[in-house]
């Protein structure tokens, strides 16, 4: 038996050297099917929700969960996730309203925070008027206003700082660059004024300061939330605060995880029970963590090779199936679905993928046992922003979905 | 009348103040479209493949043109390329081939250049005898030669040179980091022996050597077909070179232009009328090239205004419809469809695309004229990898696309 991987836990391990998920065995399922197989694990997602509204729990006052399901919107996966009461969902289109309602959500479960909503948008979404509805932009509150005039609002505030999983620019949703996300400080009395003008009651805060954030990235967080708590003298009539998404999770053997305790302690100290603010509802739109590591992407090798100085082994699938790690520097892990039998060492191989780019490279130089035609690959953390950002590039995007 | 702009063309300029392309009004097209709107033209197409055969005369021999189909396979318009009898159409994936064949592309006028190729893959392409199939491994070789001894194959190299429109490894197809792609020198003999041994005839030399190049890069694009050249002299039976795609235009006003004739020039003398290797067919496997600038996408403007120091305007689409200018710093300039009656100064704007991540920015900065909501704005530069390379990501991928 070999010393168990930093990845592993009790429904996803070797048992007997084969690689076992939410008790099924990978291989098995993975030979069933033509192609590439996601796999997503119902308990897994169960316990996720449950493990975050424990740490909601300390926050000593109402809290409520919305599934942000622009990470994952597999139908029986959202049906599912409606169907345990643990959450409402997040959503940020009206396609997405659509399928939230066929998934089970009611219209009071679900919450809309979107970007550059037209006003075609807002016509669809306006059907249902128990949809909550954040506000990113002035012209947003006013063509609201116009609409609907003398109902209730979010506003989604920008306090322009932030933290994530990185520094780069691509996933910073609030910091020193100016982004599109949110109302700034400088036009925030603009936007109340307009939300007066029009009678509209702002019954929920919203922002959203960091993306993948880990312990690590705590302290910064929190003085983002302290930030974005200065907002809320300004509003009367708020019921709720909607700190956004972006909890994270370990991608990589050096990743820590994200200590739930202390980040509930943060939100009661600045928002919750322990705060000048006690008694507001806190929700949150978590994606990633709800999903990410209940799911997996499994490819077969087709090719194993040197070129020039390098292992390559060639894989059925590429970065239209899940393109964090090629655009993002997000890996999923690759994991043989099959341990070898003796203490076969580990090789530095670069696992390529089968769209005709050079970026569609899964991982490079990862150390894997020997590996060899027909086997199978398993890309952990591939159950959340994989499927739900797929394309059919290459026409390569047929893949099948299975929920266990 | 306002000064051309860079991208002005006959086809695409302003007529009256108003964007004309390919004949057409493009506001009153959009008019009539619910959401993000794909425009090609057929003419500009024909008149890209003719500019390209005329080119490609110069190299004094026989000469063909694959449409590299992943650029963009909408079926109208690959349908109108095959009528045009102009070109044959480069392939990656069975799927693909499904779809060439249905557009009226004969087998003998099709070739697969592809990676990560499956026994599954393999299985389906050799279905039709006449397709032309570049191997890119050595177990690709072999795997044929198991499947269909005593054909004849072609090999793609890879002389570990390139060039491209940036030195970024995202589009670095061979150079010096190792890639996936390709037969490299050191494995070259083990390939030939490997072709050998199932009585295979390699009848094709097959290498891509850049992406996007421009007239700036052909220097060093030279030096690498002329490290391909050099695999010619161990293959008895080659009858054509394919010298892959990549050939690019300009996305920037400061790009140039790709000069044809030195291009032209470069072939004739290392694979061409002027080379030792006299004789053989030259093959061009571009997809850009052909359909880039004969396209573009057309938003619609929600909201326009100031958050802290920036002016931002919000567009109706975001990058899941058009992935180049988010990943791969690749712009569609955008323009605007009706110029402003008197001059009004050009000011800075950011245009945000409607999906909820922050890289969603279809351009930072750029001088536009002042924009309101419901004006249209086209985004040149679409008709390549992106309807392609589209996705539903956030349940935005609504879209229509239009051959004119």
């Amino acid at each position: 038996m070999k010393s168990r991987h930093w990845w592993e836990r009790d429904d996803l391990c070797y048992v007997d050297g084969r690689l076992t998920f939410a008790g099924h065995d990978v291989c098995a399922l993975a030979e069933k099917t033509v192609g590439p197989l996601y796999l997503y694990s119902s308990d897994r997602i169960v316990a996720n929700l449950q493990r975050l509204t424990r740490a909601l729990e300390q926050t000593g006052g109402d809290h409520q969960i919305y599934y942000a399901m622009k990470a994952n919107r597999f139908e029986p996966l959202l049906t599912m996730i409606a169907r345990t009461g643990l959450c409402g969902v997040d959503i940020c289109s009206p396609d997405e309203l659509d399928r939230a309602l066929a998934s089970g959500f009611a219209p009071a479960q679900i919450s809309f925070t979107g970007t550059g909503v037209s006003n075609a948008d807002l016509d669809r979404l306006l059907q249902h008027p128990d949809i909550h509805i954040n506000c990113d932009t002035i012209g947003m509150i006013r063509r609201i206003g116009e609409r609907r005039p003398n109902s209730a609002i979010g506003i989604r505030v920008n306090p322009a700082m932030g933290t994530g999983y990185d520094e780069s620019e691509k996933l910073t949703y609030s910091g020193n660059g100016t982004t599109k996300f949110g109302i700034y400080r400088e036009q925030w009395n603009e936007a109340l004024a307009m939300a007066r003008e029009y009678g509209l009651t702002v019954d929920t805060l919203h922002f959203h300061v960091g993306c993948g954030y880990l312990s690590g990235q705590l302290d910064q967080w929190e003085r983002a939330v302290e930030a974005c708590a200065l907002f809320l003298k300004d509003l009367p009539d708020v019921r709720a605060v909607n700190i956004g998404g972006g909890l994270g999770l370990p991608h990589r053997v050096e990743d820590d995880l994200l200590d739930l305790g202390r980040w509930a302690d943060i939100l009661a100290r600045h928002i919750g029970s322990k705060s000048p603010y006690a008694g507001l509802t806190i929700a949150v739109e978590p994606g990633d963590f709800i999903v990410k590591d209940a799911g997996m992407l499994i490819l077969s090798v087709c090719d194993v090779e040197m070129k020039r100085d390098t292992l390559f082994a060639y894989v059925n699938g590429g970065f239209n199936l899940a393109p964090e790690p090629a655009f993002y520097d997000l890996p999923c892990e690759p994991v043989v679905c099959i341990l070898p039998a003796d203490n076969d060492p580990l090789v530095p191989v670069t696992i390529a993928g089968n769209i005709n780019e050079a970026l569609d490279i899964w991982a490079k130089d990862h150390p894997m046992p020997k590996l060899a035609e027909g086997d199978y690959i398993a890309f952990i953390n591939a159950g959340g922003y994989a499927s739900s950002m797929a394309s059919n590039h290459c026409m390569r995007g047929q893949a099948t979905e299975r929920l266990l």
